[in-house]
């Protein structure tokens, strides 16, 4: 249901024009008149074209003589570098993540936060919660027997009707039967993992990956093979490639195609395809987290992975949790030949979901105001993701890379080498300010000079103090002079 | 906060005079000026004592001439024998819980039920809809932000504080942060189970016991040994004590000591005592699920077996399903010693519930409606399970036995020898009439004759009529000869 706009085509044009050094800093862009005859669009849109690029820094605005090209400071910032080999890291150095995990979640819980940087969501602002709100009330007046039945054996058709229809959005034709609907995607990945595979399996995964692959994979007692993934394209077909030849024991390939969390990566669709048949021939499932794949800068939706799947090889697993509804716990999944096993699983683990907030979730999926709020949702993003950048840029100490990525809710960031992430991490949050050190997203401690930061809001004053300071301490850990501002006896 | 009543004490002590022939049928009642004399109650008391025993059947009233005791019908019905052997089951037998549930649940989500006597849950009117509905809507006005917040890390606070308070009814002792809520008490089973034992390993349970237990332990690639249990007391201490000193590879016990599913039986305080010392005496924790303890036909609320714990050894887990919201999906557990690693698997499963229907829940169960809820609820069940036992009684075939259960859902009916609770659950559905076929509760086979008979409605005409339709049934199949009304081409 998603048009791709014009203007913002145009747009996109001339930031490629600008990205690549076609037009240069202080170079004129060319005027509105000869933007309408060049591409034969409306002054409509080849005036709004020139905003947005002037919203995302790319030109200035100068009274009376037109736009001029800008390099904003996220320019100056150098890409993460591709992995430097293409072998997978031995999985026996699987172990831990349990355990930083739950230190994560104690540090956090234990601090009280006033800048939250750490999370893969968006600020509540921007989610349509009024929406959420009276379809919620609309289902408790209407039908508030919900509260007091037992759910039905397959939980709420409707909702799984509306999932159906969005997944034609991304490529994919289900029936409503075919879809199982979860709490959240952790609970869809959980049953996808136990449907495919045996504890003491391995699971091939991107390295580096979100830390609920990770701890889904431990806490199943599973062991995770981390496969080289490009900050631009994710994971590595020809290491894939290797590792199923190299290793007969793999299980499964868990993968984020679409603006990957934390690399911000997208899929090349080529390799998605490769991908689909590579493990089909080896016989090994796949299971896909599409959860950002909605949270796309460009106009046209990044297609599933699964949309290459002929033989129902792949789990399509997505979520609520990011595009709409944070607090509503609201998940699914396409298991292709695995339905009836996930289907039991589901039954054991959880029983069905809860109806009301499936079908208040299910009236505002199914609407108009869904892609106007999806459409709003990824300007904003969009806008705020430039600006985090831009702030990084200026204040993070010189070896700090970052490559921009086209979409979703997060930005990796490498620091200079030798960087404790964990430090950096537990230093920043003593003054309030929460991010997740790289060492969350990977066993093999290959990131633990990364950090993954939220740009999940717009930076305002309060949290453009927080990224500098975040840049200071970043600073003083590389330049190995650890001098926090306020040493917290309990946090030495 | 149960205040136990005087006139449900002295209509207690009056039937149980009745049931252990003390007083007969046909004999007079003392008066109600006698009964104030003797147990020096007010008229109300005594009238409301007489009321009582009339509404249950226990008793007649005959104009101007006092109350008569009656036999109602189901005081012929025999009791389910206790089992024969204290020996366990070889889990060696255990296999195939999954399929056989998998195909009880498309077969019921195939057919069009009218009357459903298959599930362990009163009937919606019997919980508060209206004061669910309204917390609801208050939280929904109040806090709409939920919605479109990520959940914090350890869930609502204030439920786990309402939690803790309702725990001090049933003797525990615990503080709110030892509380993981979870989706149901299906989630809070397979958590501690993970949380305690891994795949391969035994698990000693009732049997019968609930079907669910069995598939979460199947699901989790753990085994099931049955331990005898008694209709009137659950799980023979004696029997377990046997098995823990045969089976060395027991790694926890997963008991329903009240009102137990499908049994009905109360463990005794002594033996709930008896059963946490010799489990902390061998070092094998115990799994306590108390969905059912507040449906108590007596004034008392039973103890929690957690509450004879000294060591954290037991993992109590609980439901808001049976007591007062079966379509909210709320569940906990106490998980005692082994809190982190619950913490850790509840957050690598599902993440925290959503806080919405969290701080609905509390907001009911932290009043007096709730206990006013409970009250009138355990009146009806009472009164429904005497209908149906009724029924029962007075139109299945000879050779049905049953055990009235003191408090609960449920019956756990036994069909003459040699009766396939299968066939007759399949003639039934094609009729309409959802029953539970005993093969559900063991891996045995030892109950292929029994049923599963939901206690939780009123017999209405239309209930007894289905009552009735499934007693030709059972005759029927008693008898070895198979006609069914409507024989279905489907199910042939």
């Amino acid at each position: 249901m998603d048009t791709p706009r014009l203007y913002l085509q145009l747009a996109g044009r001339y930031r490629q024009a600008i990205e690549s050094g076609t037009l240069l800093p202080s170079q004129r862009l060319p005027s509105v008149r000869n933007l309408m005859r060049t591409h034969d669009v409306s002054l409509s849109t080849a005036l709004q074209a020139c905003r947005v690029l002037e919203e995302q820094g790319w030109v200035e605005a100068r009274p009376r003589s037109g736009y001029f090209v800008r390099r904003p400071a996220r320019s100056t910032i150098a890409p993460v570098p591709e992995p430097e080999s293409l072998v997978a890291i031995n999985p026996d150095d699987f172990v831990g993540m349990h355990h930083r995990i739950s230190s994560y979640v104690a540090k956090c819980a234990a601090h009280p936060v006033s800048i939250n940087l750490g999370g893969a969501v968006a600020t509540p602002d921007a989610y349509p919660m009024e929406a959420l709100q009276r379809a919620m009330a609309r289902v408790l007046k209407h039908q508030p027997g919900l509260l007091v039945r037992a759910v039905p054996i397959h939980g709420d058709p409707g909702f799984r009707q509306v999932l159906a229809q969005r997944a034609l959005e991304v490529g994919l034709q289900v029936s409503p039967e075919e879809i199982v609907v979860t709490y959240g995607c952790t609970e869809a990945l959980n049953l996808a993992l136990r449907a495919v595979a045996q504890p003491g399996d391995t699971i091939a995964v991107e390295s580096p990956t979100y830390f609920g692959i990770l701890q889904a994979i431990e806490s199943l007692g599973m062991r995770a093979l981390e496969i080289p993934a490009s900050p631009q394209h994710g994971m590595s077909v020809e290491a894939l490639s290797l590792a199923l030849h190299t290793h007969t024991d793999i299980k499964a390939v868990v993968l984020v195609p679409n603006y990957h969390n934390p690399l911000g990566s997208v899929m090349p669709d080529e390799d998605k395809a490769r991908i689909a048949a590579l493990c089909a021939r080896h016989a090994v499932p796949v299971i896909e987290d599409d959860s950002y794949g909605r949270l796309h800068d460009e106009p046209n939706l990044p297609r599933a992975l699964k949309s290459w799947d002929q033989t129902g090889n792949v789990i399509y697993c997505g979520s609520a949790h990011k595009t709409f509804a944070p607090g509503m716990r609201l998940g699914w999944l396409m298991p292709g030949r695995w339905r009836a096993r996930v289907e039991m699983l589901k039954y054991a683990n959880t029983r069905p979901n809860d109806s009301v907030v499936q079908i208040a979730a299910a009236e505002v999926m199914g609407s108009r105001l869904y892609d106007r709020h999806l459409q709003k949702l990824r300007a904003s993003l969009l806008q705020w993701r430039n600006q985090v950048i831009d702030t990084i840029a200026e204040c993070f100490p010189t070896g700090t890379r970052l490559s921009p990525p086209r979409g979703g809710l997060v930005l990796w960031v490498e620091l200079p080498p030798g960087t404790s992430s964990d430090r950096v991490f537990e230093l920043a949050l003593q003054e309030g300010i929460r991010v997740a050190p790289g060492t969350l997203f990977s066993n093999s401690g290959r990131f633990s000079n990364f950090l993954r930061i939220s740009a999940g809001q717009a930076v305002t004053p309060t949290v453009e103090r927080a990224i500098r300071r975040l840049g200071d301490i970043v600073a003083d850990q590389a330049a190995g002079t650890s001098s926090p501002k306020k040493p917290s006896p309990r946090n030495p």
